[in-house]
């Protein structure tokens, strides 16, 4: 396509539809443009049906509404993360349909209708206190249109709970674990199943977790193949990537 | 075969042959086994053609035959990584099929034929430094049955070597970038594409580089989405898991 | 009760009640539930009268209520650990037996009766900072059922004071050590006595001590044979570990 | 002025009005006054036109005020960085000339009259967040009579946004590239232009960002040469260095 | 019975049967036998027959051979760790009877004959690479007359091998468990079992395992309690405290 | 002399003069004190009028003045660093002699009468930020009897400012240097001057200062011999230092 | 120039003269060339002499002097840095007027002759130990044209031997300052001059000086502005941004 | 002699031989030579007997010569650390004088003789593996004429062994304490002495020990007033601060 206009434009220039000087413009901005990247970027959002997101902490409300207007505005779906409700209350003034999705911290505005995948995203998390991190990767696989499986409250100091959940694990197409303190998780999960696991390390622990680096090393160091991590507590991240994964899977039969 | 034995063992039950304390017994102990993670094992190495792997570093050239004779046995694909040249000599006189891959430090032994993907894998490699992590990557990838392409030397200082190369980038499936240093290729890759991003922090570098920990941090911290990590130096997991997620793509006519 | 369940199941295949598949399909499904994972669970409780702990710290006053409920309706007995004074309020109204430990941060609701240990856990503290984290761990044994005797306030800089309470020290079964700043408390009184020494570390101190990783750091480097250590400031784990060794050392006349 | 005092005193000496002893002892005091250090600050001012600069941060709204009024008093320009609106709002009362830079955390009060730079300096930053950085090192830019050209939120995961002000980044004489995250703009930018970049790291991102210090690692780590560190969040120092160095390739007709 | 013996002393002099003089010598050495320190130091020897150990590393062979002789001498048992071939050759020379356990690189010489132990305690490894450091664990448990059970090779990427093990598990009076990489294995272990678990972490790994912290981290932070924690590579450490928490469940009928 | 005591005790026992119970109680007493340890922490106060110290941060304000009723029972003096203004209060309610110092957030009380020392220390500090810090030495010195001379807001970035007050550094006994950021003036000085330097760390300073870890760092690994490095923020244990310092050279006529 | 030949082509569709194909195909190859990313590398080479380098260690001989062929076949200089002898020996055989720099461990081929700067470049060094480090920064000025003073050994703590070089520093327009332990001379120089300083952390020192870290840390704390700062051991980094500096200061009659 | 230039070039201007002007432009230069600075050098080695040190680890045998016949011409004592035999060989040769203390890995050259001093220094290691450093804080001391004591392995593990030295402890005038591992050594006689303790952390340790991290922070967050410390290993720092501080103690009849 991009190939076909650069010829349109040298065949206009070659027919004297199109003059040297206008077509030269053309092509001094075309570069960036025929490279791909502002075209990939918005090709992205229109096939995939994958949103920009707005990452809210530190910005205000006042910011966050401006820059979900012009999110909004091409008509994708919109997903603002790490969201106060305070910071909901503005954007709901602008846009009534969006919603908040409290445990997750996160606004959603859908505004593309998707089919449900086939396969499934398990979303794994030790604790109640790793919900707001696994709930940050539910929400963004589901406005990227995904369906998922939650288990959550796994953790490996009672084993028989996930095990007792492995017909599901096994099943799922792309697994995002999220654990705090010693991130063990990922390591029994990634034992268990053959299909690729995103592990989240959260913040959550005291003392030496220092903040989830604990976790994060854990997971790095995994001895279980097919494990690959994101920064700490980045729900976001681990659900999208979980999502551009699953689609792989998906059946194109146009392709 | 588990749940051959199974039900052996209640139609014995029902037919008297066996008493109800016995088989209570044995059903006792059975759990283990019939949990299935063995045969999961099994299932993952037989269905996915995926090898076992031994990580020769810190052991024997006499340990690591030993290994290899057992996987080797089982009829499937053997890969060790991290191997010397004096660790395959000695692999070469038990099996004269296997062959050292010496830039990636590798010893494969191929005992399955496996059809070609349709999917590329595109192993992206910052410098000609990183490249014994890169081609344990490749031949990860490979020894799973894995179509890959080389785009090696394509660190940012140099950002138009990388950019030449994006019509390679965006027919891949999946992505793996190893990039010591600063890590910095990971994020321009990660945002000039859609597919999913396997980054390999290597320990190129010095000073503050601190054996690959700068490369891991930048890489974890990344602002493109789509981008996970594994450890630093392990060319082997991002292949493993780059071929885990290209496998997905794959046309499954029956499913 | 499992036990029961299986034999039950089984004597139906065997006087025909159910059949093959039909069991065969159960049995498949019952290894995680007679793995006994979540039994042992139970056993523990019940065998050792320990009780399972509500970590407070993040979690609504709600929230800790629902779990109490559920915790102290198998009779056993309930501890919270690094309870605020209005979360402890809003647990007293549902339960007016629950009691609430000042210093300790804790809430515990003891509905076991239980025989005092004959062998004693000595707990020693560095200085009178360190309190809440060596209270916590008292409380912990307290309702674990052990017998204690506290050694607060003996900090190597005025070494006199610790040697002046020897005598109980090498009574002592088991030792717990909450120390901050250099933490070399535990070492000094590893030295002195042959009974097991559980360290805490605490973040008491400041600058260099980095919230008790110095003394983390100190006690995992102790000289002194017959030490193992915990996170920084987890009492609980200290009071645990502490009782479950004293009860080793219980005479049990029925074993 | 020291020269005179220092002539004055050996005038006396030859003239006898002082005796050799007295001056002796004069002199060995004199070294530190004559040393010109002190002149060389004032030099340093006068000759630059580089202001002294406050940093407010944990000082009070009078201390400020007090500082602010001796540097005024020199008749040279006055910077105060990572100012508070309140603190502005009692420099204001003193100096009603005085203007606060609301994005940059800066209050000035510019006294001398500069002629503007030829070459300029492009000011880089990686996302909206980093603007209090960039922005500081603008108004220290601007203060120090430099001229300035700003390419905000042009981050790497966007690389687009980047390469489409290329020509303003090459017509730069320095460049000043603030990110935050993984860092990795400073490499990008150092690897498109020949002019030198000062890098700064931000304190933007979460997890393992560690608060600036993984950008600080990697711009340490770039593989571009010409591109040097300041402090994370240093958009003063950037800007003073940015300054320095701009000044250098100014015409001197007089030197 | 120190008072007594004081006491006694005293009485002594008064009636004239001690000089002042030799009471005098006495006393000087009593404060410290009073306090019991040295007395401590022979009687936890005698007792328990814990040998004294040496650290062999850094140490020349005669130094070692000289401290072995002092040791021996007292008639104990004696334990040398991180023993070199060639030292033990040298000790060899000198005590024809000490015997070297190459895996473990520990020497030991026994010379005091031991009833073995009635509990057991057993001793977990997550990988062969973790075996120098379980296996110097399982010499200092057995030169202290422990009776221990070898679970080798159980790690959590195949987590069927260690539930396989689970009677073994849950029959120990107390678990060691070693484990390098992301030590996810004493979580794992911990939640399976109601034993104390002394966790130690190996410097087995790579890249981010920064030679054994990410395991140190990762058992520090055990979200099952029961477990606390040893230095790196300290099997003797692991060996020594669960050999003194043994001990206190055996059967003492004269207590 | 402890030796004597004992002797004549002895002697008393034997000529009946002391009773073998009184002597026994003595004896009992004996240890610690002629081990010196009690009687060391008694000689210290009352030989140096050295005052016990009081860290007040994160205690209450009851507490405190319950800790200052008890040690100025003993007729010394009291010193209570990091005392907060509502502390100190607290603390005048009852001894309304004691002093606040409110840069040092010190309070003190003296008690004892101190012929000031010939010695003097000289207090440095790199800025008005380092204050606090060097205020709570300064006040220490003072309680300790010590003549101080202050140097403050020198730092190395107007090196004149500190050489221009060569002749008090030369003319000191001792010298405290408090610095944060990179602590550079604790080389300097130590360059300078042949006496000894107590350096403090502070934790002045934002980004890569980490809390005053780079400029303890820096500290540590001065190249000027003769300085040595107390906790950041340590201004107490660095004027108590120099006190013990400055003290050994005062002319000590009768020993 | 880039647009005139764009032009041109164009011109030549339109005339007939270039057929569409043909300049689409040069076209898809245009944007990198007209984005000036290749050219500006090749325009950095030709305009400024500023040589490409080569980091050699981890490289073999073959490899070097396989780049190096590549590199000088441009005509330009070629610099080597981190060069063993031996590998200097491989590269004498190809290149007979390539010259080893044995301090510097640098190798240089000058192939392009320039008119020596009028400003200089200071190039300080603390020690003799950071010799490799600052003349590699030398051999970087040297081969880019640049002439430099060297000031060497010349620490903080002997300050008279910085001082006494003091008109030789604030006669300089760059000034490259390399250190290691403490690294104060950065700060020192930074507090003495007005020209912008580049701070080279050395990894000379030992214990708490990390390799560099605790240099590298206090340079980039430094209280003097115009200081920036290189990774450790970066003396060619130092060397390169300190020539493109100077560089901005040379007349430029024709500009 | 410094000042008889400067009396004689006042002479000179007094009695018109030199010219106001003239001796302006000496003076002018004259202030860094007049500083005293490099007289004060001197004016230490002269006053004290306190030698130059030649850190040799690092240094070739020529230099190490070299460095050793400028120092010894000076007439004072040379002390060389970290000096490996074939080092001492090569000086040997140059100095017949010269002493090889292999335990220290010192070289000294005593040419001055000094009277020992009334005060001891006591030397305190917690064990054999420590004596590299105390004895090159031993010879440090000897060389400067210090009287010192020592006290070696009387590490905390058995605390008897160091209380039955405390006399040793309590005469001495300043204590060096030398401990690896936890250095809790430096904590405990912090508190059983008055007299300024000097802390010098080891690298003696294994894992979490960090090559003498442990220890260092350990010191530096001592519970005890009147101890400071140095770098890790630096036992040349802590004998001569040790020195300084005694010397300050010793009878200076003519003062």
């Amino acid at each position: 396509m991009q190939g076909e206009s650069l010829r349109a434009l040298l065949e206009a220039v070659k027919e004297g539809r199109t003059g040297v000087e206008e077509a030269f413009g053309q092509l001094r901005k075309l570069p960036f443009e025929s490279l791909g990247f502002a075209t990939v970027d918005h090709h992205r959002a229109i096939r995939c049906g994958f949103p920009e997101a707005i990452f809210c902490q530190g910005k205000s409300a006042d910011q966050i509404v401006a820059i979900f207007k012009t999110l909004a505005a091409t008509g994708g779906d919109v997903l603002a993360t790490r969201a106060a409700p305070e910071q909901f209350r503005a954007v709901k003034v602008a846009f009534s349909y969006a919603k908040y999705h409290e445990a997750a911290r996160c606004i959603t505005l859908q505004q593309i209708e998707k089919r449900p995948t086939v396969g499934t995203i398990a979303l794994v998390a030790a604790g109640t206190s790793d919900l707001p991190v696994i709930e940050e990767a539910r929400v963004t696989c589901q406005i990227m249109g995904q369906k998922t499986e939650q288990l959550y409250d796994v953790g490996v100091a009672g084993l028989h709970r996930l095990l007792a959940q492995a017909p599901t694990l096994h099943d799922a197409r792309v697994v995002v674990v999220a654990a705090g303190m010693e991130g063990a998780l990922a390591s029994v999960v990634g034992g268990l199943i053959a299909a690729p696991v995103i592990a989240v390390p959260t913040s959550v622990g005291y003392g030496a977790s220092f903040g989830g680096i604990t976790a994060l090393l854990a997971m790095l160091n995994t001895c279980a193949p097919g494990v690959t991590v994101v920064n700490i507590d980045n729900g976001f991240g681990a659900g999208y990537m979980a999502s551009v994964i699953n689609r792989l899977g998906e059946a194109k039969p146009d392709k």
